[in-house]
């Protein structure tokens, strides 16, 4: 047995050294075409400089589904469509937050409203300012101290974790509950500290939420520094703080995610790479997500050019609505289902246009064990970490299906700077570190439509 | 003997198991406190914007000597130092360059006199541009088809490497010998395309140098978009270059290195750490090599803020001269033999503030093997990366002399965008990536102090 075994090891071992010496020269030559010949962050830029941000609903994210179609039929897609999507619409339009110490006149502070918020109806509602530091003290406060007050929910976001991504989940319930909660105990809306990994006076927007049975009160954000200069005014007087906005959700409206395909050479079932081609209306969306969006255009596109005969087909979904509902990728769920379309794989990149570091692989041990016995031949393009275990938020709805899924897993660190903020623009992302994304991406979709 | 050996690496196993433990808690303490507390961002804030860039022989040079004594000593060094130096003394001054189509007026362009350069001596010197695009091109040029031309190197900075420092080296022969190989046939100046991985018009410098018996004429770096241009140009017409220029050397003049350390509680050989704190004569030298320095003062901090009690003296040395001429480096290394100072090992950090990826060992295999023996410790922190083979340009002369060397590896995708540029400014550096290779730097030095 044991020569046996030790035989077969080493016939295994050939057998893996010849695949794996072929698929590292494939590995190679997609990374020089993207390197070379990629075209992600020209097209990066035409979606965030002629476009813009792109909320759900708005004039420019319609633009940008034309956009989008037309980009997939340029890489090559052989069918190129419009998935029908029911998405919330919710207008910012104007607002304003002052606030004013107890001999002072009024000072205006920067903020936005979070998204899904409603607003004042632009009346102005003010009141003191309470400010709580965490969920524990806001658990001490009696509903007859915080009547008609302002609650000022001034956590930080923990510099401490390596990936910002845990400092981001960990601050994350301050903004989806911090109006239900000031509503329970008859605040008259809530102020949040950003969840930002900066210290500025940025104030980044982002998904909330009303708990069923709650008044619909506001939320909104300040910077990390305005947060720290309110703390310290707090510190020795009584602070009043006036808010007027017009924010609030307008219905739902009809819209679109955009798919592109090239469909499989032996059978079609399908392969989906995808980001989301909305965004929040600040900024241009440049990471979040027309990073994604590109990258998913030119793993196509790379596939095209380079003549990969792929097995399965491979599809580009640039979701709809991520930001604020997930409608696009509920959508998208609900299709594979009702047409029992077979898919292999999901891949999304929603997590910033930076260099790669890895892919999280949300599938059985199976999967993620062969996935995992592949990381050698990425080790050259510094993506290394395959041990993670979640997906991107679009694919939920399939990684429920049982469908493997997965994530790319870009460097960390500057995403929560700027993340849903003015500042997530064009100019904040790097040429060579977008393109690298893709690459890893199209080399993830190149071994599972060879070996699955 | 097999079951021996199996017991032998049961135990070795445990023991590893055990201090690993202890390590990895450490390694946590040393992350904790610098992303919490560390200081080198806001020290790298009053270097780039009160000092700015420091050339050697510059005032702002001797300013930054200043600066970095008085870190030292708050950062907890018991022994503060400055160490002679004697550094060559070159002075840009006023220059210009301007081109001319067969018809057309007079256009200037962007650019920058490469370090180390003569000039024109205020005068304007012309002539009829000469393009090559490879070494090849330029062998194949006669002395009679140069004579009285401007020879322009137009060799563009290979995208296709994943780690750019590889596309750095594959280009940098063009700036440091263009002006001699332009010299040598006859040549009246040189331009070069700037060594850079950006698409844009910024020119980068950097040292060059000039063959012995060879001409010193003058040599320039335009941008890459400026060179597309000015190959396009050059298609259909003929074109003329005018350059004036006051650069060149002055000399040499004495200066110092910075050095502080704190004494080992065991004996007195010394583990290096260290950045070079001149920069070039542009933007602000924060990437090169302001992160370098405050990084490693960040590590003395490091270790008197979480009382590691280290056995070996552990000593910051900020090398003067790095980028004209490597006199700070070269001066380390004569004192070290001089003084016959037994040292263990030097690590440097010069390759930007980026998120770190790994540390390059350049040391007998023994050594090499035992440090990727605790790679594991570094992996949660992204630190990955220990099969490079080269260390810090200030401390090739300790190389030379057998002592390991070492250099810290961030990730490079940007680092030539900006490099030599009137670019590299403190907005560039981002806080976390910048103190992550702080904290890489202290880890390896916590296990060598320990260890070794």
């Amino acid at each position: 047995m044991k020569k046996i075994l030790g035989t077969t090891l080493l016939l295994l071992g050939m057998t893996v050294f010849g695949q794996s010496k072929e698929d590292s020269i494939q590995f190679s030559k997609i990374s020089l075409e993207v390197l070379n010949n990629g075209k992600g962050y020209n097209e990066l830029r035409e979606l965030t400089k002629n476009i813009g941000h792109r909320l759900s609903g708005s004039e420019a994210y319609e633009k940008s589904v034309k956009w989008a179609e037309q980009k997939l039929r340029d890489a090559g897609a052989n069918k190129v469509w419009l998935q029908e999507v029911m998405i919330p619409v919710w207008v910012r339009g104007k607002e304003s937050l002052h606030i004013k110490t107890s001999n002072g006149s009024w000072k205006s502070l920067k903020m936005l409203s979070l998204g899904n918020s409603e607003g004042t109806n632009g009346k102005d509602v003010s009141g003191e300012i309470i400010m709580v530091k965490s969920m524990d003290e806001y658990n001490k406060l009696t509903a007859e101290q915080v009547k008609d007050k302002i609650l000022f929910f001034n956590y930080a976001f923990k510099q401490s974790f390596i990936e910002t991504f845990k400092g981001y989940g960990d601050a994350a319930k301050y903004r989806t509950t911090a109006a239900s909660l000031t509503a329970k105990k008859g605040g008259k809306f809530a102020i949040i500290r950003s969840l930002s990994s900066a210290f500025d006076d940025v104030p980044h927007t982002g998904a909330m939420r009303y708990e069923e049975n709650t008044s619909k009160i506001p939320a909104v954000a300040i910077g990390s520094t305005t947060a720290d200069e309110l703390e310290a005014l707090l510190k020795n007087q009584k602070i009043t703080a006036k808010l007027n906005s017009n924010c609030g959700m307008k219905g739902e409206k009809l819209s679109h995610s955009v798919i592109g395909e090239i469909t499989g050479k032996k059978d079609q079932s399908v392969i989906v790479v995808g980001g989301h081609l909305d965004s929040w209306d600040v900024g241009e969306g440049a990471h979040d997500d027309g990073a994604g969006i590109v990258q998913s255009i030119e793993v196509l596109r790379t596939f095209k050019k380079l003549g990969i005969q792929n097995n399965h087909t491979i599809r580009v979904v640039c979701f709809a609505n991520e930001e604020n509902g997930v409608k696009g990728g509920i959508q998208y769920g609900k299709f594979v289902k009702e047409n029992n379309e077979k898919h292999l794989f999901a891949i999304e990149s929603d997590a910033g246009g930076f260099a790669p570091r890895g892919i999280a692989l949300d599938m059985d041990q199976t999967k993620r064990k062969q996935i995992q016995s592949w990381s050698k031949l990425f080790l050259p393009y510094g993506v290394y970490n395959f041990e993670e275990q979640f997906s991107g938020t679009d694919l939920y709805p399939l990684h429920d299906m049982g469908i493997p899924a997965a994530e790319l897993m870009p460097d960390s660190q500057r995403y929560f700077d700027i993340h849903h903020t003015e500042e997530d623009t064009f100019e904040k992302v790097n040429r060579r570190e977008l393109l690298l994304g893709a690459i890893t991406m199209t080399q993830i979709i190149y071994m599972i439509d060879k070996n699955w």
